[in-house]
């Protein structure tokens, strides 16, 4: 195979992925859904409102028309997606976020604006940061919050979710891993894991798990693993859930818009199991 | 000086640090307290409502009636501690979570039962705890709560707030070290660092500062860092606490209410600046 | 299938695989030989001096007679494992360490005593070690060496390479992965790229590579990357050579062996690629 | 006080502190020791050979002839610290490597070529540097060699320790911490504690121990721990030396440098305890 230059008017291929910073897919995939189906792995098409999308990445949408689907197969029709020209491939904190509260906001028991208490590894923040901040001995033996007054993913888990949310992420001293401890107020709640087990019961990478997950127990696999528990004193649902942002937090539900779109099986070419310790 | 066993009939000091599993001093203080001043780091005299300490402690308490002051010098009037008998010493979780939720509820802002989400470096779980999931490989490169449905540190942090918490508690790979993530619902919130800064104004362990706090940045030092937030849109006010709970954790505050007692300064023998990196 | 008793006289298998503490193997290996090809992971039929044997292992042999192989294909004749009964399967300083060496002896270059300096991951101690040195707090961030007047894999090594070693092992902060720096005195040293590259034109897992490997790029994977450079102005010749003793350290060759054994392709079911980061 | 632009034909102190980039002492000094001692950091005046250090640093020496006082106090007249002009401060490798070293050779114990395998945590390479290789990704959870066919400290520890070396560094997964293991070929070796407790009987913060020293166990202090035996079947001596290279690597000896040239006691303002964990 030889690389050539980018030129989407003569790129021939059944399914494109755009793994570009933001600006990127909104300019080049209408001229791309012409030939191929195309799976976005950015921020561009995420945001159904253009305003918050113009506020959160600061600059102006070039093409709010074009129609997308979300592609997040455990909480989105799989035939919308199988169907779609255009994927819009989400992040890790909103897989982890979402397919932990979804749940609980589809079944009517969430009563008020939920809290979204997220730690990241520090791969999240993608190899090309130099900034002293990313730097080994700033990071290890240390943890801290960051963006708490704003950060891009709020306003996509809060449209995914349908609910008001308060999202604050925190900084691990761990290469890969996603940690979101969700505090949904509700004012009771029946068997949860049966919930969630029926809820996820046709999504082979989603597991409720008897005690709260380890980030360590789902590295290098494409799974989510989800515990929940009723606190009746407070008044919180609270709902622990992990991924692997390397995998689940976004190549790996990438893999799974492919195998949908081309037919396969859901679970082609993706781990199930964690590699320990 | 010679170490002889532990008679607290015959047992000459000035003050006496008790800092031993729960049920001893509670067997032992009221003989001691006759001679000597008695600083207990234990959890003995922390709960106020008895029934609360045997639930969670799974024993009955010997000596229910023994007066005692909780020696959280920033949270408690200085003088009450300078002339206690016993003074009973907080721990990690308590002296993070307290110091940054009291001033909230000492102003009156707090709605709503409070979301405190918690986490502890490794050695808060104690040197001595030699179970498989304190070994290096099960942690390191991992995360998760712990202890979600029920910590005993919950009713002490609740008592002490005097509202309604929802506390989890996670295990950080690091080996020191203590971030409170604390989310009170709030109709509305004043100038947040002006009512730190005036609460802790005689304090001088405890700073408001300008970003959320790492907790490499209190490490080894008597320290508390605290940053807060308003977000109006879902209703929090959001504080960040960081400690080292190997010192601001217990025996740091031993140290200032030893100093309070003798009349010391409160910062004799304790560093106000961390380690870093 | 039925987990029953171990019944070495009625046990019917192709491959038996043994991995239990010393003493095991040796006691079982000539009853199960009758009926079934052994795989041994434990130091039993490791050292054929049995009085080392007792020495470092504080037993007497129970059956020095035994005939064995020694089981690392890349510097065993393949065709010996193959036809073995009892295959003795090296752990992972030996293989590190070897795998490094061996070609030097090899080739005639080493003149004197082989300084071994090796770092191995925790998980090298095992789960079962719950003595307080293991767990996370007292090793993460430190460094430092043990077992230096006399570790059980060093007459081991020096059996294997035929020649002299000084080998001392020290414990990095991570969970996986074996680092073996080796200095073997020289008179004057060939291209040393070519000279590994050659040996192991047959060992699809061992690679000799451009700049000094990290362990972390073979985590994963049943992978030895090597490197090595000629030091004329003090004569030693420097080969850093690295494993992931989880996989590489054991097991992985373990497999390698049932492969030879069975007919299979060597590389079935091992990976050949690590995870990074 | 004031900061004001430096002027070295204007400045007024007693000892002056330099702490550049190679080059600037150089370019300097000579000016500032005509009204100030000067204690160096950088490596301008470390090296005699001024041809080595144009080969190490990259740039001719604009002021070879400047005398300088090497100022390590353990292995050098201390007097002549305290009488100097410009003291040339030893940086992190040198130290570790040099306090294990140097009394083997003073005793006349070292046949050969010595082998330092010397190990150090990240933060040896300074905050500076934020390429790829410094990010807490790339780093934590494993080991490499670097700098492995020429380091600029190996001539430096040559020239001090009199002897011929192999010298390889590796950086750690920690953020402080150096750890020398040092191979000394030998014919024979005396009481190896006795031997080192006495060449360091005037010297406070070097110690010999009964076990090889953790880099733990010196952090966030100005110590130097050293360790060591005798093989006698390889015929090495084998010795283990750890120093906080953000302390004893650089900034504590300037510290006693400075206690010598002004006359306080050598251990003023300089920790003799770690912290751990």
């Amino acid at each position: 195979m030889t690389l050539t230059e980018f030129d989407p008017t003569r790129l021939e291929a059944d399914v494109v992925f755009l793994c570009q910073e933001a600006g990127f897919a909104m300019t080049h995939a209408r001229e791309l859904t012409k030939r191929s189906k195309v799976i976005d792995l950015s921020a561009d098409f995420r945001l159904k409102d253009k305003e918050t999308f113009a506020k959160f990445y600061k600059m102006a949408h070039s093409d709010p028309e074009l129609p997308s689907v979300y592609g997040l197969p455990e909480l989105v029709d799989r035939d919308l997606i199988a169907d779609a020209n255009l994927v819009s491939n989400p992040g890790c904190y909103p897989t982890a976020s979402l397919l932990g509260l979804v749940p609980l906001v589809a079944a009517g028991l969430v009563t008020g604006a939920v809290v979204i208490d997220a730690k990241s590894g520090v791969s999240g923040a993608g190899r090309s940061r130099k900034e002293t901040e990313y730097l080994f001995s700033e990071l290890d033996g240390g943890f801290r919050a960051y963006a708490v007054t704003g950060h891009r993913h709020a306003p996509e888990i809060a449209q995914m979710a349908g609910c008001t949310i308060r999202f604050t992420p925190h900084l691990l001293p761990i290469p890969r891993g996603i940690h979101a401890t969700i505090y949904a107020p509700a004012a009771s709640a029946p068997d949860l894991a049966e919930l969630y087990r029926d809820f996820y019961r046709h999504s082979p990478f989603v597991r409720f798990v008897d005690t709260p997950p380890n980030t360590k127990q789902v590295a290098g696999s494409n799974r989510c693993d989800i515990w929940a528990t009723f606190d009746q004193d407070s008044g919180y649902i609270v709902v622990c859930s992990v991924i692997d942002n390397l995998v689940k937090g976004a190549a790996g539900q990438a893999i799974q818009n492919l195998n949908l779109i081309l037919g396969f099986p859901e679970t082609s070419g993706l781990p199930t199991n964690g590699v320990w310790p």
